[in-house]
């Protein structure tokens, strides 16, 4: 099998081959999924939990969907109720959620790495919901097979990302994905929400929307993340929406067949015109809210096998990692 | 079939002959409950989503019962916490959480007419558990396969509805409801209380409690909902039972098999007496909550069956509307 | 059969054959749990519902875990959100999910005795996840299991509860049964967070630690629970940890083999140190959280065949009590 990874926890660490592996899975259960179709046995008697430190419903929802699709029995907690509160280490909760012996364990967490360090100390898989300003691997994922789907492939095509990048691990998760299937990736926005040192990555940097957009096969918008924003710049809406914010003029200078994309939740009027998000010619955006079930039963499906291959080879006696 | 609806928006445009199709079905769902008799195949692979805007425990308690009884994948979602805090409309919401292939969406919501307009805008049946001031459709369905099972008719009872009518969505679905079956409805209450225009329901209103409940086969009290209450006339509670709290006193003006009903929860010793709450052999209140189950698995039960045809009808090439 | 209850309100009401039974069958669990062999029949059909009234992630988790591992279908109320602010006593409260027919009720509440006045209400089997400073039965069952496994017997053994004994009903559970099973325990702390009017229960009482933990077998720390103490003495916990704070000095005094166990969540550096938490030689801590889900597995099979025997009994017309 080429899909050799026993956590989800980042782009970073993961081959091409094993993308491509993944989102031909997902491709399958999206098309599953529209004629209703059940694979109730995938994940029958495992356990997936649902830690999220940050709330975030649309993320919980999808995951929640996809492991019920495929029969896991999935448990939401309610992390900031916890013994958190009552004094507990992150490492504590994890060590007493991993004692009752879950098979998937999905984390969305407001610090970077904290998934990592996470998924040290568990036997079970562990998905990467999102961390701080880290990593976002699933939705990267669900935007490369929607692409892929619409452009009919996921290579040597030329992306703008545009907006908030400097505050979005969505963002970041993206560009190393894009990156490793070989596009052509564009950031475009304004210095200050731009990260710094960010042409290592292969990226070019445009701070006019215009020109970033010029001849672009996908334009990829970001949510305005002011809650991030810890003091410095803070533009008024009006004068975002006015330089950064995607209309039908701006568009115009994307390629005729462009698709817009958004990873939600919309600030409408302020990163996109409601028009356009709405325009089922142009937008792609209720197709990558489709695409993350698919995408999340795919990744929660590839690593409950190496699971339980694991298992096995250590019921066999076979020495392997941390992992078992 | 004589159910032909696509959703459960309200009692007003559901036909007579719908409302006795799916008491009856409640019925059977009732007694096999009773000897906890299996449904699970009937909404077996379904997802059905609880979207509680407003908090109810035993609303959505009831709503997530009913659909694992009949093998749904139940989800609520915490609506409060979620992406709407971050600046996102009810619309974006629905039409997120639709793009994730729901089949049933059960939706309570502050706002009437909310439930209506989120309709419109997904793939999926839609559930009313309560807009606004609007309607309760299950609530009244339950009050009224409560009042048959207790009369052996629906039809021809005198029922006098008590109390804060004006800001009571489940009186108001409940007058609709009672009205179609050709009951004589009365609404009884401090005029500040009772709606303004109500004639023309064909109801009669009463402001005192006596003559109100004077040979009603049916007294249907009402929770005093002073959090709704912006402004205007808030009684004290003690004078409120006096006038119009149902005491033994007061109940004896109805025919001596009346049934008492509410919909919970009780504000005991404010429009009710705990006493005549508790007395098994007129207080149908445990009963009501009991239909509620049954009802909600009957409504589900018959939006699938509609839903599967209309999906088949599609997957035929058969146009039909926007439900599919 | 020899475990005879209908409900699992607590330890002081339990004969000692009934422990045993309960242990059995939870160290059966705890084992197929382990390799993941499945038990969806056990409550196959049977509705468990989770009240709790304080929240607790790892106690709700566990009950969870342990419901679907049986195939039961198992709902969270969020009660501190219900409609006991809408003025709703806990009995009327009770009584609404009574008659939603559920099976099994996991009850967590604040007020001492809650537990078992709502377990007089209902028709189904209640188990008490913990009332006020009263009962937390199946945190001293999981306790007792992770000792017998530990130590091959669970009698004759010398056992220190250590800390904060007067604000917990961990260690009230704990003495009860410790104590009904023929071990000699011995409550360690300071004056003012031990009980008054212990000695009844047969314990030994130790102001100081090392004496306190001399030739144990079994060191047991209690949580610090700042939260519960009002008013009163509240020592610093630097002061505390000097004197009462488990570390290897102290532990020294304990036997060789004597093993060191917490309820969680811990407060490292207050109650006890790190070191030794983490320390697999010797702390069987993620055993607990690990038998926790056994135990409760083994609690709900044994109530639900109860339920089973007693409804059978009513509808073959065998007169019973309110349980049935």
């Amino acid at each position: 099998m080429s899909f050799r990874a026993s956590h989800l926890l980042g782009i970073e660490h993961l081959h091409p081959t094993e993308i491509t592996t993944l989102l031909d899975l997902a491709d399958q259960y999206a098309e599953h999924n529209r004629i209703g179709r059940a694979h109730r046995d995938v994940l029958e008697g495992l356990t997936q939990i649902n830690m999220f430190f940050e709330n975030s419903t649309r993320t919980q929802a999808s995951f929640e969907i996809a492991g019920k699709r495929l029969g896991a029995d999935v448990m939401n907690m309610a992390m900031q109720a916890s013994s958190i509160k009552k004094g507990e280490t992150l490492i504590d909760t994890a060590l007493t959620l991993n004692a009752m012996r879950p098979d998937l364990l999905v984390v969305r967490h407001p610090n970077s790495g904290a998934v990592n360090l996470l998924a040290e100390k568990v036997n079970c898989a562990v998905l990467n919901a999102g961390d701080g300003r880290h990593e976002h691997p699933t939705q990267a994922l669900l935007d490369a097979l929607t692409i892929r789907r619409a452009k009919g492939r996921l290579h040597r095509l030329s992306i703008a990302i545009c907006g908030d990048v400097a505050h979005s691990r969505v963002a970041r998760s993206n560009i190393m994905l894009l990156g490793k299937m070989e596009n052509r990736v564009r950031l475009v926005g304004p210095p200050t929400l731009l990260p710094s040192g960010v042409e290592e990555f292969g990226v070019e940097v445009f701070h006019d929307m215009r020109e970033g957009l010029r001849d672009v096969d996908v334009v990829m918008m970001l949510r305005l993340q002011k809650e991030r924003m810890d003091g410095g710049f803070i533009p008024s809406e009006r004068e975002y929406f006015h330089r950064y914010g995607l209309d039908a003029e701006k568009l115009s200078y994307a390629k005729d067949d462009a698709i817009v994309m958004h990873p939600g939740p919309m600030n409408r009027g302020v990163e996109i015109d409601g028009t356009i998000a709405d325009d089922i010619n142009r937008s792609v955006i209720q197709e990558q809210v489709e695409m993350g079930v698919a995408v999340r039963m795919a990744a929660m499906d590839l690593l409950a096998r190496n699971l339980r291959a694991a298992r096995g080879a250590k019921a066999a006696g076979i020495g392997t990692g941390v992992m078992v």
